[in-house]
């Protein structure tokens, strides 16, 4: 029944609404405060709409889109795990995995299932569309920290290496001109305020 | 060149960065703080994911979802103009149309001119998909004033013609299923609140 959906659907937007509560380390471009998952999800999108050329194979920017608007729901259980950050990755997978059986199961079941597996093929980073996700959400970051002087990484003591392996493998895998454009700017950072 | 492209499309995002910092009337779902524009563009685009089986005429979703994440961005340098404010129109329109002009003219020629157009279909509300997207950024607001036990209408002393004439029947010529749901909800409050 169409009233029964709506108010499914709406209660499942209404509790959405908390990722505008769950904080992220990284700040805004400004320095002013920390950055929020909703507003991160959108800035996301965003990035992949206008840089979905980059991708190392052809997306459907559409299903990108879709699951970056959906990837971080989870943390309104789960929190935010920080890039730089050590957190047990089972126990955090665990958590993700009870919020999304929560947070998508007040959805109708069609869309349960249809969001749901939305977000297992973002996190299981194997398709094409997943790749560069996933590639997407680790520039933004870079992003900020740029702009706003080293931003989170003197915090988490972040070493280029680390910022290699942790991110740009990841940007790479997915869009590796982005990457290359990046890399001048971060060489730049760590010659200017490190070693 | 892929190097200034790049730089471009990245001056443009990071430019978009500042849609964080420009508050709206409306608040959270939990009246924590009032709602910025950029995770209100999210949380449409969002609702647009999860409800376009109610549009009143077939929609591309993911146009649709375009439109929105797009939608407000002009409000880095015109601000945001209350509903149930009295702006003056001409005026707000003209700073609009400035804003469009310097933002997304920091796009490459090619994407300044497509991210241009789906902006100015989303203001023109005459095809189905810019309909559709005009109903549900209405609709959110609604049920942040709902959740919030009546949110920003008192402020603004919101009658409810006001709300069928500014709202209503915006959500209706896109989403009518959907506005029969919130009707109910809405007389509720009134009959409770006032009168
Ligand atoms: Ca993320």
């Amino acid at each position: 029944m169409s009233a029964d959906r709506i108010s499914a659907q709406l209660a499942f937007l209404t509790e959405a609404d908390r990722l505008k509560s769950i904080d992220r380390a990284t700040t805004l471009c400004d320095a002013s405060r920390r950055e929020n998952s909703a507003e991160h999800s959108w800035h996301i999108a965003l990035y992949a709409l206008t840089m979905a050329e980059h991708a190392s194979r052809p997306v459907n920017v559409g299903r990108v889109i879709q699951m970056l608007l959906l990837h971080d729901i989870v943390e309104i259980d789960a929190g935010d795990a920080p890039i730089h950050g050590s957190p047990d990755p089972d126990l955090q997978a665990a958590k993700e995995q009870a919020a999304a059986d929560r947070i998508f199961g007040l959805l109708p079941a069609d869309q349960r299932d249809a969001f749901r597996a939305i977000w297992e093929e973002f996190e299981a980073a194997e398709t094409d569309d997943a790749i560069f996700a996933k590639s997407i959400d680790r520039v933004q970051p870079v992003i900020a920290n740029l702009e706003t002087g080293g931003g989170t990484w003197p915090e988490y003591n972040v070493t280029p290496e680390q910022l290699e392996t942790r991110v740009g493998v990841k940007v790479k895998r997915g869009a590796p001109a982005i990457w290359e454009a990046l890399k001048a700017r971060i060489d730049r950072w760590f010659a200017e305020n490190t070693g």
